[in-house]
C-alpha cells in the first residue's frame, strides 16, 4: 500500500488477492477491501462464506466440463434440454453468455481452450476425445461449434469437423459471420463485411 | 444470470456478493467468480482464507476509529510517527490515500463520516467526543482538518475547529486549496481557480 505500513499484514493480503480478480486493480482492490471490512455482517461474512461452499463443492463437470456445484452439471442434468445438440464451447465464459442469449435449449460441451501448436496445445490438452466418446454414445443429431471467429478458435473448429467426419449421422455447423445486431458498419473490419455480403439473405 | 439456470445456486449466490463490491457490475462479477473457481488452489482458495482472517481478526481502532486486525491499530502503535499531531479524516479511504502521499508521519482520527442535518448525521453519530477526548488528554499540537472540500466537510471542519477552540495551546489547520498538480486550468471550476487565486505563493 505504501512504505508505511498503515494496517496489519492481514489486510494486505486481502488487498493483494482481491487485486488478482479480473476488473479490479490496485486501487480498486483497496477500495473493495475496505469496503469488505467496514460491511462485515452485510458482505465479508456472507462473501466469505459463499467462497468457503465454493471451495468444497464447486467442480467440473465429468459430462460437459462446465464448471458447477454438482456432478453431471445443473445443465447436464435438466431433462427439459435437447440432448441430441451439443454446442461446443471453448470456455465455460462462452457457455455462459449463449445461455444469457437463451438462443438454444442444448447441452454443452466445453474444450477448455484451443488449439494452439506455438503455445504446445495440441488435441489432448483439450476435451476433445469426451466429446467423441459422447457422439459415439449415439442420440447426438448436431454439433453447433461456437468458437471465437479467431484463427485458433477455427482451426480448432477445422479438427473437430475432421474427427466427427465418420460420424454420418451428426450434422456439423458452425455460428453465422456477419454484421453484429445494433452494429455499425463503419466501425467493422472488412473481413466481417465481406462475409456479411457473402452470406447475405433475401429481405 | 438468466432465466435457466447454469449452474447450481450456489454459484450464482457467489456471482450477487462479488457483484456488490464497488468496482464490480453484474458482468464482471460473473467474470471474477467464473476465475474463481476456475483458479481454485491459486485464487478461490487463498481469498477464502484471508476473508476469514478479516471475519476474525479486523476491527475498528477504539483509538482512532480506522480498520485493523490489531487495537490499537498499525498506526496509533507505530514509535515512529509523530504523536503530536493528529490527521482529521472523514473516511479509512482518505487515511489511506493520505498515507500513499507519505507527506505526513502523523496519527489520524478517523471521523466515519461529515455532520448532514438533512440525513439525520449529528455530532453524536460521528467519532468527534473520542478526538476531544485525544486532545484533552495533551500531547497534542497540532490538529489538520483533511476533509473533503464538500459543504458537507467544510461543515464538519468548522464545527470541530468550535470545539477545539478551547485548547488554546492546539493549533487547527486545514489542507490548501488550488490547483491540483498537473492539473489544467482549462478543466478547473471557477471556485478552485478563484482559492488559488487568492491564496498565490511567492514564485
Amino acid at each position: 500500500m505504501s512504505t508505511r505500513r498503515v494496517a496489519g499484514p492481514e489486510i494486505e493480503r486481502l488487498i493483494q488477492l482481491l487485486a488478482k480478480l479480473p476488473g479490479l486493480g490496485p486501487r480498486s482492490a483497496r477500495r473493495a477491501a475496505l469496503h469488505l471490512v467496514q460491511k462485515k455482517d452485510q458482505l465479508l461474512i456472507p462473501l466469505a462464506e459463499a467462497m468457503g461452499v465454493a471451495v468444497d463443492q464447486v467442480g467440473i463437470c465429468s459430462e460437459c466440463g462446465t464448471v458447477d456445484t454438482s456432478d453431471p452439471c445443473t445443465i447436464c442434468s435438466d431433462p427439459r434440454r435437447d440432448a441430441s445438440t451439443i454446442v461446443v464451447v471453448e470456455d465455460v465464459s462462452d457457455l455462459w453468455a449463449l445461455e444469457r442469449a437463451s438462443a438454444v435449449s442444448a447441452h454443452y460441451h466445453v474444450l477448455g481452450g484451443t488449439l494452439s501448436p506455438l503455445d504446445g496445445i495440441g488435441p489432448d490438452d483439450l476435451n476433445i476425445s469426451k466429446l467423441m466418446e459422447r457422439v459415439e454414445s449415439g442420440g447426438v443429431n448436431e454439433v453447433i461449434l461456437a468458437v471465437n471467429a479467431t484463427v485458433e478458435g477455427q482451426t480448432t473448429a477445422h479438427f473437430i469437423t475432421d474427427q466427427l467426419a465418420r460420424f454420418e449421422n451428426v450434422k456439423v455447423t458452425r455460428l453465422a459471420h456477419g454484421v453484429p445486431v445494433g452494429g455499425e458498419l463503419d466501425y467493422l473490419d472488412e473481413g466481417t463485411l465481406a462475409q456479411a455480403l457473402r452470406a447475405r439473405t433475401k429481405f
